[in-house]
């Protein structure tokens, strides 16, 4: 007889469902590679994200939400570079077989899927240390992709929804910020980081470049100075706060909208005359977006205050923040 | 200032290399995705896989090795479709920023890829238990690509290379067969396994179904059967036994021949009229095939000796294989 499918195969099966061909699918789960056609004329925009447990996420984690936000970490990608998914490939590394753990990750995982249409192509799921490695593939017209490299100065720098929470969040489950119970708004900012697709979609001919804020906003934003060669002005009155946040002091919602981390909120530059189609973008998505400064020609990075005098920049390391 | 880079981050950009655009790859590292352009007609291909220390590779394996043989293992699953090697992410978890470690995987990596002629486009690298996985893309006309599901009765069964030597290396690293020293034949077929591109893109409009032989040649052969809704009758003693292997005990032959795994050779499928077609296609890529057997319309694997009779097929275990 033939060899017997190991558990995890078994199991592999079970949670990527039956090859589904169609749409751009040509051939699903089950061969040696998926075969994808993306739509004629279009490039293929890929990105990979690996998140290992204790360090992306929390030992226990809920894995409903973990499903999730494996997905939606990389569908950011996919939306900071106005790119429409396609599908996506899934591998994963787990320290035993357990379906108590797998069936509520594949719905978590599968439900964001379905919401933006995508099928899982492929993967590999293997015994080890937990780890989930996510790649997705989407298209887009070569030309219209929200690049890093394209802000120009007097560009306005925008970002969508609102900042911190997440990172608020991280610091109540580690238990070095003392809120009790921690509002479901911070903890759904964290868990279930909601993908900017519609946006990233809308603003393609009209942000100038763009990126997704996953490590902090003002470190995000200075890969867009760094690869467009150019500074920024940043008022830091402007950013947006996250709303649970709004309730902390001062200072701590300056440190956590500006180098929070997990925040998965795109930040984007646009010429001045596209201030309106920016706008506009929004309204039709039904995602906020809040101007925070312009494009400079001279590079660095300045934080400014509402009378519009130089602020230094608030530490990135929370410790270092709590011991000031 | 913005956040300095970690030392994982200037790490992987040390070893990815600045982006390289041209050929297919529009973008490639430092965006939010890369962008590439397939060639108009041809669909995408794309495999996964990952490998995890202490199961798919011994604990402080050689690195260089090690970096050729995760992509290596991709690449044979682009091969086994037909399909021609476009570009790849690397996601990889490592316990520590180890230059002494990076350097030689990076260059046993590129080395393979620059072989190739496909850039690494993305990718992760994070702090965590060693973990590596790729994602290859490729390309192929659709109705080119070597499936697995096109198999039909009569035709012949083949299989590329020879098959059982990483077997019996594994088998020597782990102590369980003592041989030493370890051949160098034998060891080069389990850590540098040689993806068999060119041959699979040579059976393209000559093969009927194709796989690569991972995980033992009846294991994977009964993929084919599966999804091709066939049978097979393998002749046990055509199946080419690895060079170092035909030292040992005849049935230790056949058992690490028939379901040793780590082999990367490919298994497929042609109609009895493309004989010499697959013998051609051989020539021209100078790597051997061998004629095993034949597709049978009823369901099943049957191993049958040279004398046509029917034998039992060996354990796949080979613990089990050693008690018998």
């Amino acid at each position: 007889m033939p060899a017997m499918p190991t558990e995890f195969e078994l199991i592999a099966r079970h949670f990527t469902r039956p090859a589904r061909a169609g749409g751009s699918v040509l051939l699903g789960v089950g061969d040696d590679c998926a075969l994808l056609a993306p739509p004629a004329g279009e490039a293929l925009a890929v990105s990979t994200d690996m998140l290992v447990e204790g360090r992306h996420f929390f030992p226990g984690a809920d894995p409903e939400a973990l499903g999730h936000k494996a997905l939606a970490v990389n569908l950011s990608d996919l939306a900071a570079m106005g790119a429409r998914p396609l599908a996506f490939t899934l591998a994963l590394a787990l320290p035993a077989a357990d379906e108590n753990w797998l069936a509520p990750f594949s719905r978590g995982l599968l439900a964001l899927a379905d919401a933006h249409g995508i099928p899982l192509v492929g993967g590999d799921t293997t015994r080890g240390p937990l780890n989930l490695c996510i790649t997705v593939l989407g298209s887009v017209v070569s030309g219209d992709a929200l690049r890093r490299d394209g802000a120009q100065p007097e560009d306005e720098i925008w970002v969508s929804g609102e900042l911190g929470d997440a990172r608020l969040a991280v610091e109540v489950l580690y238990g070095r910020l003392a809120i009790d119970p921690l509002p479901d708004a911070a903890a759904a900012r964290l868990h279930r980081p909601q993908p900017r697709l519609a946006l990233g979609l809308a603003l393609r001919g009209i942000a100038s470049a763009a990126l997704d804020v996953s490590d902090g906003l003002l470190g995000d934003l200075a890969h867009i100075l760094e690869r467009s060669g150019v500074g920024a002005m940043v008022d830091a009155e402007a950013v947006p706060v996250g709303g649970v946040l709004r309730a902390q002091p001062p200072r701590m919602q300056l440190a956590f909208a500006l180098n929070g981390g997990d925040d998965y909120e795109l930040c984007f530059t646009a010429p001045r005359e596209r201030h309106d189609a920016v706008l506009d973008a929004a309204r039709r998505t039904g995602v906020p977006v809040t101007r925070i400064g312009h494009i400079v020609r001279e590079p660095g990075l300045h934080l400014v205050d509402a009378g519009g005098r130089a602020m230094s920049l608030p530490s990135r390391s929370f410790d270092h923040f709590a011991e000031e």
